[in-house]
């Protein structure tokens, strides 16, 4: 399935800040004319991503998909998504994401983080109170429970709010069990102006454990137990019912909470994209997802037959999950290495084949090792189809996260 | 010395972009109400800073200072720098940086790197055709320096060339001694669309080499050794003068550039805003700088005594030089592990005395291990001077650099 001509045609108008840096390329034009450093999203790639994860939740009418806007931060990647796998909303992580969204016309927002601070609780409200906004938010502490409440009021709004519960990440979140079950009363006790609207169990670090079988221990063993334990203390502490979500999963683990019959919400949003670090994990068939990012870089210097430097560095690749690879390479002939903020170093010493991919001038396909920190270096997603720039889309939420 | 009143004035009007996020803090407000995450800029502190360098180059009367703008991609920032240090341009490493600059009125510019393909080598030639522009960039192909005359040609201007030599760093430049002097040669023969500007001997990995000696003894040994062997082999070409720049030289060893007598421009640009990587060098007093740039983050969670969670992550602050470190704690007492894209975690296992500090809501002050790439995530400096916000200034050339 593809995304619909009327979305397409509707994305860039109204969604571009005007004060960006002008987009890297025009529709019409082949992808290699792109202006390098630039994020390239294929879209019949994305398209198949969509159609999958779509099938793979199809046994489990019961579990939602609420696909995770943090990963490309853009309103119109996420109307594209939502368009082909049918999901009624999205996650985000930071409250200019949220309104970013908003802005963009996605109302449907879970924001899967803690908001802190008097200033942002109240754009938190200000954001719930727009007309057809239905926004949950997610808290670990009873003071913050209170912050919510009051500026709540104020807004004359009623907030729906979820426990984070830590489920074993060791990050943000309340103990599993009696804590969660206190916190949820603490919201229960601020109705109306707050209203409890479940738990979320996400555990971040078992989405790029490598095998299937680990995996799939690491939910349907600890998270699972840690999940049934809250929703039980909270049955005993008489706040909990049937219809309040239990959301958490992502790329690497959705069908295992999807498994479970409890969990009733994944948040799965890397699979729009995917990166290295993700296609390094073995997944079944059905879970298995495409690159669909990659980051279009020049060769600017070839000083040596055994070196070639790009223009893409630290500064437009993130190398926190290690070095990025190049399409159209066998494994361990063109290996990239770090050259700076600037530059990106390509070995070439086992690469007598590859060598003239890497002259000067050269336009290079790079696969991110990570998509979320390597989008959020960039302004503009260049969404292309055999071969040819479709359009350029903003990632207006780009930023350090406020 | 302080900036000028007037520069200050002069700074946010024409320089904001319109569709930029909003800035996080306003004048006249005290810096712990800034929205979060954000870039802290200490006045005071660029103000000595660039007071220190000014006086370890006095001994240098034939050394110009042309402090690289890669750290900030600031007009503004760039402008309170030359003002305070007497230097007359600046470097920049993208040629976005360089038009962002003669934008916010810089208008001396090496673009210390190579700039390939047709559409850029186009936007060169038109910036540097602007009135009243100065403007150089470096090669290292004899294929790109064609493309530059045939370019510079059809604008009618002469464009100023200097020739990147490989040092030591093992990125980009053309070998040493003859190579160097080949390529010169190549330059001066497209006179007069080109006109040969010297060479650049920068080698970026001495700088954080931490001893002194060592430090020194990287300069004056090869690096000295394969500049000298460069202009000798440009004298035998035909094609030195004493005029031509000898460019180089980083925060870490500029003053030992200056005191070879051969380099006569040196590039340091990080002393401006410091980081922790350059603060864990050993240094001479003279050539010792403080911490001007950190990121203020928010504690967004207290989920146990011995661990607090920050509101900024791998998107505010950049981890590829190591943690970043909190200002006010003693060295073990609290430490910053990833806590992914939007999260910093802070161990406080060891910190019974500054647990108080991180309280949910507390604003924190995080100084960044490398400058450049945080720098790059964010839209705006905040400026303060005695605990209040001055003025926020933009960060023009934040992104992947085209």
């Amino acid at each position: 399935m593809r995304c619909s001509a009327a979305l397409l045609q509707r994305l860039p108008a109204g969604m571009a800040r005007p004060g960006l840096p002008g987009p890297p390329a025009r529709a019409g034009f082949p992808v290699a004319a792109t202006d390098t450093p630039a994020l390239l999203l294929d879209l019949a790639a994305l398209e198949r991503n969509c159609a999958r994860i779509k099938a793979a939740l199809g046994p489990f009418p019961h579990v939602a998909l609420r696909p995770h806007a943090k990963a490309h931060k853009s309103s119109a990647v996420a109307a594209m998504t939502l368009e082909l796998t049918g999901a009624r909303g999205v996650c985000c992580q930071k409250l200019c994401e949220a309104e970013a969204m908003v802005d963009g016309g996605i109302n449907d927002i879970l924001l899967s983080n803690e908001i802190i601070s008097q200033s942002k609780i109240e754009r938190l409200c200000q954001l719930a109170a727009r007309p057809g906004v239905k926004l949950a938010v997610l808290v670990d502490d009873a003071g913050n429970v209170s912050d919510l409440a009051r500026e709540a009021a104020r807004a004359n709004i009623q907030l729906e709010v979820l426990v984070e519960v830590d489920v074993g990440q060791n990050r943000c979140g309340v103990a599993p069990g009696p804590a969660t079950a206190a916190l949820a009363s603490a919201i229960v006790s601020h109705s109306p102006a707050l209203r409890f609207g479940g738990l979320q169990c996400y555990h971040g670090l078992t989405q790029h454990i490598r095998s299937v079988a680990e995996r799939r221990a690491a939910i349907l063993g600890p998270v699972l137990a840690a999940t049934k334990a809250s929703i039980a203390a909270c049955e005993a502490a008489g706040v909990w019912s049937p219809d309040l979500r239990v959301t958490g999963g992502g790329t690497g683990t959705f069908i295992f909470e999807a498994e479970t019959g409890v969990f009733n919400e994944v948040q799965a949003g890397s699979f729009v994209l995917m990166d290295t670090d993700y296609t390094d994990n073995d997944a079944e068939d059905k879970v298995k997802f495409e690159p669909v990012l990659h980051c279009l870089a020049t060769v600017m210097s070839r000083p040596l037959p055994e070196r070639a430097v790009l223009d893409a560095g630290t500064k437009a690749l993130d190398l926190g999950c290690g070095p990025p690879r190049f399409v159209g390479t066998k494994p361990g002939t063109a290996t990239y290495r770090s050259g700076g903020d600037e530059h990106g170093i390509i070995d070439l010493s086992g690469a007598a084949v590859e060598s003239d991919m890497f002259k000067v001038g050269s336009v290079v396909w790079v696969q991110p090792s990570h998509c979320d920190p390597t989008v959020n270096l960039h302004d503009w997603f260049v969404l292309h189809r055999d071969g040819i720039v479709q359009d350029c889309v903003p990632i207006e939420a780009r930023g350090p996260g406020r």
